[in-house]
């Protein structure tokens, strides 16, 4: 069964360079609701989404095969808390629905202190924060809290209640298709599989959509796809239906994950680390964040794990802030709307919009004249002589001087060592002089 | 004229991981006999290695061309001494077999001490040292003794007695073939021409036998090329008999030498620097031992100098502990049974062992299902969750990533930095599982 | 139209090794002469170094189209000066021809010092030099000086004086071919459009004109191609009339440039940075001037920037001392006959012999027979054993190992660690040996 929805408001006219705050925003109205791997989180979720961008939802039955996996059967949950003897509700889903394990199934009973220690869940050495566990394919079920309160709990009995189903339905994801001069393909992947946290989870989609959006009001030189997925059964199921397209199509792609908090920029390669992806990740990032980390593929831990997979081989990497598992809130609670900001929001955008334009431009060029061209009857330079004029000169006889017709534009800014957001326009003024030209 | 010669005893029991012991007895049993590069001495101790291991003798007449060199008169000695002016027998072959220069030609006379000093040879800056000294392709006769002996000598006159022969002959050498499944071949050669030294001779002989025993003891994939043989006219010989199958056949050999005593572990490289003798032993060096040093090709000094040579091509190298020429001892008389220990020996057999059985088990393997498997369906992993399981599901999953059809074993264990040893049960298990197949 | 003007003296018998004062000498024979990209001063200094070399002069007429460029009016000049109220000659191009802007205007006229000084150039921090200043394809006068003087110029009127031409007429080059037993060349390139300066101007058609005689008394393996000409239109112009010839033909090129002074030495590749010249260049430099500076294409600017660019890709790379640019003097009155010295140029010319020789005498050579040669019966080694006698035993084993059909002698050379110089004799003898043989 598919279904397709597709309002949305593209209308909205927020400036690419100033979006943090509207990103921030949608960030807050997705937070608080209980996703998981499937269930009515992830279909509101994708509702929220639909607003500002035309994503098609695709709903797969629970027991369809995907490659090694099955689709497991639908979560959903309504309520969940522990009552001490005297009846207080001392850990509450309403508050925070990280406190149940995903995947729970439905519980009431009563219990003694030593029986539901055997079912709860906390960090010692983050003793504030509830950490986030799962049990999607092996039935049992738990309570999340944090270290503090679980080292005060008194003898019981208590009482925990789980108003959870598990049972037949579907995996549900969302995708876009955006078509452009070729039907090469540029591809996006994101997540949306976790209850309430913003660095690994939110900011994904939420920077996802927003790209989206920029590439949606320009026109193109590739197709774009791009998909809302349940992290690995998501992006296993998505393969599982599209790969013959996509290993055809697709000449870089991206997994957008953790692009919200202030810190690092960083990159995971892709298992064969010279793709396209790789070359523009590593162009933009050198040039612009030269602090940036740099993982290997032994480092993986998102969705490049099935799209690097053999025989699929495409060409994904993942460009992000601080990297998931590689900092201290990671899969807590601590993982927030604080812990993501906009301005944070707004680099993990710029850097992954900027490498899909440097990946829209990247072309062969070849200079049109053999010897050094002669700039100056041709006024292709400033008239004023200053350091920047002559750094533009430089730029210019430098490019020139590479454009033999076998490096793309990645090759020449690596050679030359400018970064290419300054090679756009004397490539534009170079080419309306008719001094340099495409070459297919 | 090729003598066939099998008895050997290949029925006893020595465990791998414990051989130290008896290889020292080994050698200390072939410890005092005079080797060179022809004669008696090498038919004595083929003799004596044909008890652990069933060598095929061959005997090569003098005067045989053989590329670019000719078989040597042979040469054989009885006994040699000299006697000081009150008879008394100051250098005495018998007690050292050190003390004649090797190939010196019979001599009976009486010198005076101005005349014997043009024949005598010592180490200035290695008092104690009786050093090692030939002249096989000029003839002469002459003595070697330690510096202070010969600092002390009186005036003569001297009589000087060498009870050898230099005749029409044979080089002797010998050969062990082991078929495996496949005509290819993995190639081990040692050599057999230094009387009385311990890492610089016998070291090589003896690991060499008791590899071949184990390798004879087990089911094999590929056939085995054993040889042992005198150093450089012996390797040339060997060759100019046998190149074309050794190319056709050998995919990696090994040229056992210097693997006796406790220092360093050390790699000598083929000329080419990267055929699979190269890259098994790189493999092993740099996870089991990643302090031994790297020597290049400039530093060769044994038969690699005849498998390398342009035209032959043979990917050979050398595993060594402490390389000839780099330790104080070599080609001396302090080369001897306590330089060379039974800890020593075992961790040279162990280290050509441990590559030769990665020889056997590199195959290149490609993962069976697209994307990641469900390993958790399979229970393919310890139920128990510790530091070591987290790090076998890791290496297994890691191991899987890079599964693709092209990287072999080799490659799979550089790219994730994890010991083949503890790849081995992995690679069984998945392939049990259907996991994982051979790419043929 | 084109003139051909022969008269020269190569009869001349000046060593190699020993030609610094005369190349000094003939340095300062045409340090007056005033050059520019056109004119006379070239013609003359053309027909000074056909007293040398038998250079072939060709004239290329204003207007003529050159790829992107059109030759432009040609420049002449007999006086210039510029006199204070006082009428005191106090800038005079008789003194020094850098007082002029290059391509100056005739103009004759009174100015006040406010409208001087926008005519006027110095530099602030060499105020003791004058700066060398040009302006070819834009029409103005000015005048050069140095900042001390002009600091303390008064208040005028001031009468400048500039009795020069620029109309139609030629652009000025010369060539000379050598022929080989190959049809395949060497080039070499340097320019003459420079007045009054010694390092970057004078070294190069000096020094090129004493390789060109030591060239032409030896017999030689390729042709060579040694042209004089203005930079940039002048090797502009060079290439659109010869470049079908050059690209089939040219394996190896240096531009030379800046080989006078007694600092570094310092290496410009070519832009491919593989070619020929650059394993020749780095070779030499490499094993015989190891401190020497090693620039990246993008420090480039002489000739190279029209040989290497795309489409013409010529293996043209510049092997200097101190690099233009880079020295204070650089392009001001400060480069001069002291700045430039017989040693300086001595150096200059023996490393550019040293490449020369060396693209001379690099061949694939392959040992002929298979493993080790036997050298001892060939004595082919000096008979007393010493340190050198050792190190030349090293050297032909370790050539004789390498030389295996696939690497030429540069190669050898780096794998070996053996600069060529040591090389050629061993080459010789064991060619003449018959164990070594060339592959065509």
């Amino acid at each position: 069964m598919e279904e397709s929805d597709t309002k949305h408001d593209c209308g909205e006219h927020v400036s690419p360079d100033n979006c943090g705050q509207p990103m921030h925003q949608l960030m807050s109205e997705l937070f608080p609701i209980c996703r998981s791997i499937t269930g009515n989180g992830v279909r509101e979720t994708l509702r929220i989404l639909q607003r500002h961008v035309p994503i098609t939802v695709f709903e797969v039955p629970t027991g369809t095969k995907v490659y090694d996996w099955t689709i497991p059967k639908e979560w959903n949950i309504r309520n969940a808390f522990i009552l001490d003897r005297d009846g207080n509700k001392i850990v509450d889903f309403n508050t925070n629905n990280l406190h149940v394990v995903g995947y729970s199934i439905p519980t009431d009973k009563i219990v003694s202190l030593a029986e539901l220690q055997k079912h709860l869940y906390s960090v010692e050495d983050q003793p504030d924060a509830i950490p986030y566990v799962t049990s999607y394919y092996e039935e049992r079920w738990g309570f999340c809290l944090s270290h503090n309160q679980r080292s005060k709990l008194e003898e019981g009995p208590y009482r925990v209640v789980i108003d959870s189903d598990l049972k037949e339905g579907f995996l549900s994801y969302g995708e876009m298709l955006l078509p452009g001069e070729s039907r090469k393909e540029i591809f996006l992947s994101t997540y949306i599989c976790h209850p309430s946290m913003a660095n690994n989870e939110l900011s994904g989609p939420v920077v996802t959509a927003f790209l989206a959006t920029w590439i949606a009001s320009k026109p193109r030189k590739y197709s774009f796809r791009i998909v809302f997925i349940p992290e690995t059964i998501g992006s296993i199921t998505y393969l599982s239906r599209n790969l013959d397209d996509m290993r055809k199509n697709i000449v870089a792609g991206f997994n957008v994950t953790c692009v919200g908090d202030e810190r690092a920029f960083s990159y995971l390669p892709s298992r064969k680390g010279s793709t396209l992806a790789d070359k523009a990740a590593l162009n933009i990032l050198t040039s612009l964040h030269p602090e940036f980390i740099q993982y290997t593929f032994l480092e993986r831990g998102s969705d490049e794990r099935q799209y690097c997979s053999p025989g699929v081989d495409l060409p994904v990497v993942s460009v992000m802030r601080s990297k998931y598992r590689e900092y201290p809130q990671y899969h807590t609670s601590s993982d927030d709307l604080s812990f993501v900001t906009s301005s944070g929001l707004q680099g993990g955008f710029e850097v992954l919009r900027d490498c899909i334009e440097l990946i829209e431009k990247n072309t062969i060029y070849r200079v049109t004249c053999l010897g050094e061209p002669q700039l100056g009857r041709r006024r292709l330079y400033p008239f004023i002589g200053t350091r920047d004029t002559h750094r533009y000169v430089s730029d210019m006889m430098n490019l020139l001087a590479h454009a033999d017709g076998n490096n793309d534009l990645i090759d020449i800014s690596n050679i030359i060592r400018v970064p290419v957001r300054r090679l756009y326009p004397l490539v534009e003024n170079l080419v309306a002089a008719g001094l340099l030209e495409e070459v297919s």
